[in-house]
């Protein structure tokens, strides 16, 4: 397996890319083979003496800043490490694509360059809440901040296959964020969206905010805009937490040995809501594997998510997805 | 002052409203009286020998219940606590109105007797989150789910007097929630709010719902989807994190000793994030103080809300909402 990975994205480039393509290397036992796209001269610096036959290195010399607008980066930055990265999978050298640059970017230039599985109206990004026991997919996380009902109940199939193919647990349950449980709550969207959910068997119905990480439904729906703040509220709440106790610590001397005593809890809990720990996430509905890593992503992330890229290629997401919303949309 | 309080409303009624009566009149150096409305014998057995001048009772044999459809309770249930409540502030019996029932109904009832403040196209609802310093005020946490840009706009105002006038901090600074910082992000209705609230002096520009908590922005504007998902979401933190805590406390005698010692710090955040210690939060934009408590409500909740009532009458609320608004949308 051969993945592009865009060694100028993100807060942490070449290091991030470069570390993590040579931890995922030493880890793996599987064939896996990665492209370095970026400033040669910048990658090769970063892995001095550290050069592998399964990596190659694709120079590029334009970069994508967070500056540029993400829908015209195919056409003002052709020869950027993101675009052609996207490219190699279009022509069939790369089995997948990574990038934890400009999100924007990587979702326009795969859209337009990888095309969408026939059928599906909107790609989706989908994010992994690590709750006690399965866990929870929360999708869309940001691609639509304006959705219609038609697109929220095919991102429920996408992120369904995502949870079962790549998340691995079988048989996912789907719930509608809303802010009351009775049907015919919420916005327009939110009670035309479940009217279409309804249809689908997995569906358990509405959950407010308040249950997402402990109700019985593991995938949940909403929009861009609404699940994109609910993902980044969550990412803060553990910090002002562990801010607020730490704020205290010096109050008294019983508050310092008691969070040194609890500090494995604390800091399990905040390596699991880490997105180091889990890696990027697949783009949904896009025909090919983009996989898009937060922005502060470091090594560990990026090697998480040339795992995650080849899971999704040993699973048959694509194909999978394409069967499914074929029998659920008929198309 | 004398306020109409609703004591058949809420998970705890009539306790949590007899109890926080007593409570009030106890702790309050002002004049003050407190019409119950509800069952009478229900009230009465509630009160025991603790009956006080300050208290009337009016009886009244309807009870709103969460199986009611909220915008009918004014022909379906007239003699309910709740409707007859509202009325004796249109009648001018009561300075206020205040109810730990069900929220959608209060809104409806209030809004068909008191009407709106003149101006004002939707009445809203405002949470406030105790962080450090000033606090932070939400606006809107659900009164509607499908807004408009004009709407968002008047709730800015809105929202800042109460946060002003209610809260007691001067010149607060107006963010607008969004899914990334820039002018232009976001689906259509905060792409277009935004360049109605960029004509407000106050206003600060889009704040990511990761700094909600710490921006520099104390009033923050959403819909009442985005709002009430959020504000939800916020008060199930506390809780998952605590019982992760709880749940790992076994595993190991060094985490009980550690919580034993941190319990102080835990206690605190609970409280600070639990709405017991707030009270209820007038609906903004009506023309009347009506206060909408959580149906969780406590004595302590409801004590805090008669408070809360009274600093809307003392500071003159409704007046300078009105002022305002005719100096920022004229009208």
């Amino acid at each position: 397996m051969i993945f592009a990975l865009d060694a100028m994205g993100g807060d942490f480039a070449p290091h991030a890319a470069v570390q993590g393509t040579l931890d995922a290397l030493e880890k793996t036992s599987k064939s896996l083979n990665i492209i370095l796209l970026g400033d040669e001269t910048a990658i090769r610096t970063e892995l001095g003496d550290r050069d592998s036959d399964a990596i190659q290195i694709l120079h590029t010399d334009e970069v994508v800043t967070m500056e540029d607008k993400g829908s015209k980066v195919l056409k003002s930055k052709p020869n950027s490490s993101l675009v052609r990265g996207i490219q190699l999978v279009k022509e069939g050298k790369a089995d997948g694509f990574i990038s934890a640059g400009h999100t924007g970017a990587i979702m326009s230039a795969t859209l337009l360059t990888l095309g969408r599985i026939p059928g599906v109206r909107r790609p989706a990004l989908a994010a992994y809440f690590p709750t006690e026991g399965r866990g929870k997919v929360l999708c869309d996380v940001g691609a639509n901040p304006d959705a219609k009902p038609e697109h929220l109940a095919q991102f429920a199939i996408m992120a369904s296959h995502y949870y079962d193919h790549v998340e691995g647990f079988a048989d996912p349950k789907i719930g509608l964020i809303n802010i009351g449980s009775e049907p015919g709550k919420g916005s327009n969207l939110y009670v035309e969206t479940y009217k279409l959910l309804a249809e689908i068997p997995n569906f358990v119905g509405n959950i407010e905010s308040r249950h997402l990480l402990t109700s019985e439904a593991d995938v949940l729906i909403c929009d861009g805009f609404v699940g994109n703040t609910l993902l980044k509220f969550a990412e803060s709440w553990i910090s002002f937490f562990t801010d607020e106790i730490k704020g205290k610590i010096d109050e008294k001397l019983s508050y310092k040995i008691g969070a040194g005593l609890l500090k494995p809890i604390f800091e399990d809990l905040k390596n699991r809501f880490d997105y180091e720990e889990h890696g990027g996430t697949p783009l949904l509905g896009v025909n090919g594997i983009s996989i898009v890593c937060h922005g502060s992503s470091g090594p560990r992330s990026i090697m998480n998510s040339i795992f995650l890229a080849q899971k999704c290629i040993n699973n048959n997401l694509i194909e999978d997805t394409k069967k499914s919303l074929a029998i659920h949309f008929g198309k």
